[in-house]
């Protein structure tokens, strides 16, 4: 796409070759073969693309989280019919995806049939970005949103300490002449995976992102890391969604709060220990002009009003990118999968 | 409260007082007993509750748009069984509040059966907050959640023109030592009940919550409310939420977009014709604790955190004064108010 030159050498590998290299980490580190399909095509998605911050970019953390104990790779899922618009599922200490895997087919039969329902996982742990969870019910006409809780790194607006994770918030909605309408956000002011890697790259991150750890205004994204926290994204009105997704993500799932798990007897632990909720709605319910024709218009007046870029429009060209090229990815990070996938 | 001396007389109105003088007010100006009923009560809650953008303030707006002819207050809402979690209402060109309360029953008896449930409504007026809407939900153990989209006067982020209105989103969900947990906030930066208020009062309003009619930034609200815009709430994010308001309120319900009404006919007309949707969640179904056992502790923990207020608590405080000694009202505005009773 450009003519920059880097130092990196960067490679390109084919999305299929990059979700096998993937499993085979996953099941080398004590994935079963489910967990380690589910994760490794989750993970290949966000990186082919571009969402890099939840690509490859997680593997050490996966292989780190795994060999700790700390997450069960080899959990099966326990789906709960509870009603009629209503599906638990208990994780078992495993990781959400598969959870959502094994929920999914339920989940959407009901939505179909009562017009919404809702999915509450719990005693789960997610480390992968939120909109892969989203945009396949968008992909087969339905809407979705979802909300995770993590980890406590964020201080609540008004608040001394931080509480909440960074509790993000995705949707998905099909429109009728493109790929569907997608969005995933942090409640935080940047997204925790952004950090690292401003960190790893030596670079600042804006204002008003976080505080050190004196509580202090940082833009040193290490200062961040250690000891310091972030602050929500637009002040009280962002602290209020990252305060729902606590309530809607934990307590309605039956999971634990961003603050409630203590991994300090696993060193190397590094996925929170949380809850999940998506709520999935069939827009064929809705009156009048079908639900896909109506967010095509939106998007046409979007762009009228002179929006350039949709949400979602940069994933998709860097994908169909991908699909050409393949996935560009640094020569010496691709070697370190290989070895990971070894040993 | 406040030993401030003011300039304006002030007086007190009991709340039931308020509400029957709220409720003459709109029968003389052409409402139905019923839809009087529901807007007085309304209306006299935000006062009661000090949202005063959402209180009396809105009456001469009410006035006039019955006024007007543009929305019926005779309208008789058709509420539609769709499905085992889906309802809808046809408000038929009336305002929300009527057509939720005719709705409602069935809506709590499906979320409480299906474990969750929507509320689509559509055809509709919705001039008022937006948190009366859900707290009561929450008041009988369920957790709520509305979006409802107005009027375009917000710039989305990027873009050069409006589009979105202030698109709010609601949300309640009850706690076991206290009053429902409730937010209700504007995707745009200021609520346009605030920015009305603020031009009436010859206030500066915050920077970057709009632009005048150049689209150059501005702190002066009478630039922003003749030819300017307000702006998203935390750039690209709210920008992404008010997207979702216009999608789940208008598209998903059958309503128009914030920009799809044209009143130009109508003189006097102040309320949008939009859509408005709730999601209705019945925590009982939820594995392990009692819901608002842990929404308590989440409470607890924000406390401990070293936050001093909550959203709501403002609110709560205000009503207990109210119902202690009476609302209250300056007594230009009661005395406006005892003549549009009259006339």
């Amino acid at each position: 796409m450009s003519a920059t030159p880097t130092t990196a050498v960067t490679t390109s590998i084919g999305f299929t070759e990059l979700v096998t290299l993937l499993k085979d980490i996953f099941s080398r580190h004590g994935a079963s073969p489910e967990v380690a399909r589910v994760l490794a095509d989750n993970c290949a998605r966000a990186e082919r693309d571009g969402a890099h911050s939840h690509g490859v970019f997680r593997i050490p953390g996966y292989v780190s989280t795994l060999d700790s104990g700390w997450v069960n790779g080899q959990a099966v899922p326990v789906v709960e019919d509870v009603a009629s618009g209503f599906v638990r599922v208990d994780a078992a200490n495993g990781f959400a995806q598969p959870a959502l895997a094994a929920a999914r087919p339920l989940l959407v039969a009901k939505a179909r049939s009562a017009g919404i329902a809702v999915l509450a996982i719990r005693n789960s742990h997610h480390f992968a970005a939120l909109w892969p969870d989203v945009e396949p019910f968008a992909e087969e006409g339905l809407v979705a949103l979802s909300v995770v809780n993590s980890m406590t790194c964020v201080v609540p607006h008004g608040a001394d300490r931080p509480l909440f994770g960074t509790n993000p918030i995705a949707f998905a909605a099909p429109r009728a002449d493109g790929p569907p309408i997608v969005f995933d956000l942090a409640t935080s002011a940047i997204a925790h995976g952004d950090v690292q890697i401003a960190a790893r790259q030596g670079e600042r991150v804006p204002p008003g992102t976080g505080v050190d750890s004196l509580g202090q205004p940082t833009q040193d994204p290490k200062a961040i890391l250690e000891g310091g926290a972030l602050l929500p994204f637009g002040g009280h009105k962002g602290s209020a969604l990252s305060m729902m997704v606590e309530l809607l993500a934990a307590a309605l799932t039956g999971g634990n709060f961003s603050f409630e798990f203590d991994w300090s007897n696993h060193p190397g632990a590094k996925t929170p220990w949380t809850g999940q909720l998506l709520i999935v709605i069939d827009p064929s319910k809705t009156a009048g002009q079908d639900f896909a024709q109506r967010s095509q218009e939106l998007v046409r007046q979007m762009h009228a009003a002179g929006l350039r870029r949709l949400p979602g429009d940069r994933r998709h060209r860097t994908r169909a990118n991908a699909e050409r090229e393949g996935i560009r990815l640094d020569g010496d990070e691709l070697a370190r999968l290989r070895e990971l996938a070894r040993g």
